[in-house]
């Protein structure tokens, strides 16, 4: 959006989804509302986590792309900063105001080096990750020409099977010459066990987080024996921080999700085996979304479908009803059995997604309600940032 | 995007995937880029085909939600006008130009049903569906209100198992309301049989489309013999046009992914048990990717995930190669199987997503090329509209 436009110029429906002040139930549908009071609830608790187990917590805001989500974890809940995947997503966080921006992620091509090299004139502490000894030379060449300092954690591939490297000679090797390249920093490691975060029970995610641990603390150990020292290891995510934030080694927790929840990560079970969005954490997102036909006497069509959600980690399911199911989506239509017909026309839901982050990303707009009161509109600041 | 800012204005990474005239090694990635030569050609063959049949062609614009791609198909394909889902899809089109937008879907919110009957003083004709003898009200107060006109089209539930109604009867009383209502003109019939484009077998989706044009005649020569004439009887897709071509029922094609084609429509198979893009369309449209990390000797991590494309029917498919397969599909990452160890890191691949429409969604531009040269960088003009 172009900064000069103005909120009070947008035309509801065409432009946004929702005006300041406006009943709930007058919210343009499908549209990505916002419980603000559960939201913030959700960053305190995480905050106050944090804080009581001596972590800091860097925020992740590939989650929900929003600097004004991550400022109010900055705000409410004491965020050390953000970290997010790309480098077109570090901008927008730097751009909003935010000072410490990891790239939790690899930054190979030459343009978006380049880019980043630029971030720490906007202000922000540039953070990013490196797996690789040719991407040290690349990274210390692009921060020497523009006159910066990039930050850099080595990443460990401790079970996600994605970026980052698996022995600990691999990480003393790069964190070597990271420490010996002009105009960069080792800033410490990074360590995401992403395929546990899914795991439902808690015994399984405990088992795949030791081995990541065990791994980790290798690292640092012999990092530190070398005389070098991690002043950051960070990861964990909404399925695993306790974990890290027991382990005595992990210092700098990373975790998205918590804040909106979603049905995928709400299913997961804490160490009493109940569901973590049955207590540990509240539905802050929905998707809310109105039935638009009805002519079939067991079968709702609502407005929701691809377009405005995600469906990789499942259907979404419809919040506080057990009258109704959402059984199909195709592009632009939700299927809702109503086994009763209890549903009209023009009757609103509000769908949990299946997965919050790839959902946020379809929407321009976050509305924020609370006391059935749309209370703020915020953009996806960074959606569709892919960079 | 506002309409002030000019492209040159806009910086390649942060705005934009791509300047004109740029190598094609040099697009940022992940994007969408276009092959014109292929688009052009499968846009040209399916107007000669419409033409040849005596069919008009609405095409889909829900699909690529790009007035330059719609503007394209009319001026090569001799288009009527587009066909969409949205109330806000048709504004975009409208305004950008379109002179003829039916929003093949029902529209009942009110604010909704404001913003329809506003949209001919764009000068657009416009039409919609309806199922429900009370929306014909709604639709007729507002077109009043506005002292515009919409023409409406009754809509058969032929299969699709979503909106519409499944009787004759229905049928006729709906388009005997409608004509007998101000402001509004009986235009006709929407019948499209979504459920079956995605059946391999022709053999199946003729058997399939037969139900579905039986169904869709009784309804035109009751109502005929009623004295209330069809001007439209619409529907078909890329894996049917050819059978509601070929119906004597139908005249009006609304065709959407044979332009682009996609991996999960690629697997069907036409009548000779040839796949329809090994022939039939061509692969137009691709997502570019990049390797970002290759640690592990047999696997490659892209930077195209969920944040880039849409996995409900399937993961992508890496065109033109057989030596590498894209195995999984996480938020920002891609894991490619590279068995032969042939990749190296920023090395490009360009992937068919698995569907093209929720795929586009995700992106703010085409970057269209030819020659190896970007020729044209154009706004995913409908992306987000979803109310």
């Amino acid at each position: 959006m172009n900064a000069n436009v103005k909120i009070d110029d947008l035309e509801v429906g065409y432009d946004i989804p929702a005006r300041l002040g406006m009943d709930e139930a007058e919210i343009q549908t499908p549209s990505l509302v916002l419980d603000l009071d559960a939201l913030e609830r959700n960053i305190r608790k995480m905050g106050d986590y944090a804080k009581a187990h001596g972590m800091r917590h860097r925020v992740h805001g590939k989650m929900h792309k929003s600097v004004d989500v991550a400022q109010m974890q900055v705000d409410l809940g004491g965020a050390c900063g953000v970290c997010c995947q790309k480098v077109s997503e570090a901008e927008v966080f730097a751009r909003g105001g935010i000072r410490d921006v990891l790239v939790s992620n690899q930054v190979r091509d030459p343009a978006k080096i380049d880019r980043l090299a630029r971030l720490p004139k906007l202000g922000a502490r540039t953070l990013c990750c490196v797996d690789d000894l040719a991407n040290v030379a690349e990274l210390s060449a692009a921060a020497t020409r523009h006159g910066t300092q990039i930050e850099c954690l080595v990443e460990i591939d401790c079970g996600a099977g994605r970026c980052g490297v698996t022995s600990t000679p691999a990480v003393v090797e790069i964190a070597r010459a990271v420490e010996a390249a002009d105009s960069l920093k080792f800033a410490g490691i990074q360590a995401y066990q992403g395929a546990m975060q899914h795991l439902d029970s808690y015994a399984d995610r405990k088992a795949a987080i030791d081995i990541a641990v065990a791994q980790v603390k290798d690292a640092v150990d012999t990092l530190a024996a070398g005389g070098i020292a991690c002043d950051i290891v960070g990861g964990g995510g909404t399925g695993s921080y306790y974990f890290e934030s027991t382990s005595g080694v992990y210092n700098e927790l990373q975790c998205g999700s918590y804040a909106f929840m979603d049905a995928d990560y709400g299913r997961i079970l804490d160490e009493h085996g109940q569901r973590i969005d049955q207590g540990e954490w509240e539905n802050a997102l929905f998707i809310l979304t109105s039935v638009m036909s009805h002519t079939k006497a067991d079968k709702a069509i609502v407005d929701a479908g691809l377009k405005a959600q995600s469906v990789d980690s499942g259907l979404p399911v419809i919040f506080g009803r057990a009258d109704v199911e959402y059984v199909k989506c195709s592009d632009e239509h939700g299927v809702v059995a109503d086994p009763g017909g209890v549903l009209a026309v023009n009757d609103k839901l509000k769908l949990v997604p299946g997965h919050c982050d790839p959902t946020c990303n379809t929407h321009d707009w976050y509305v924020g309600v609370r006391n059935g009161r749309v209370e703020t509109l915020w953009p996806v600041s960074a959606r569709g940032k892919a960079y």
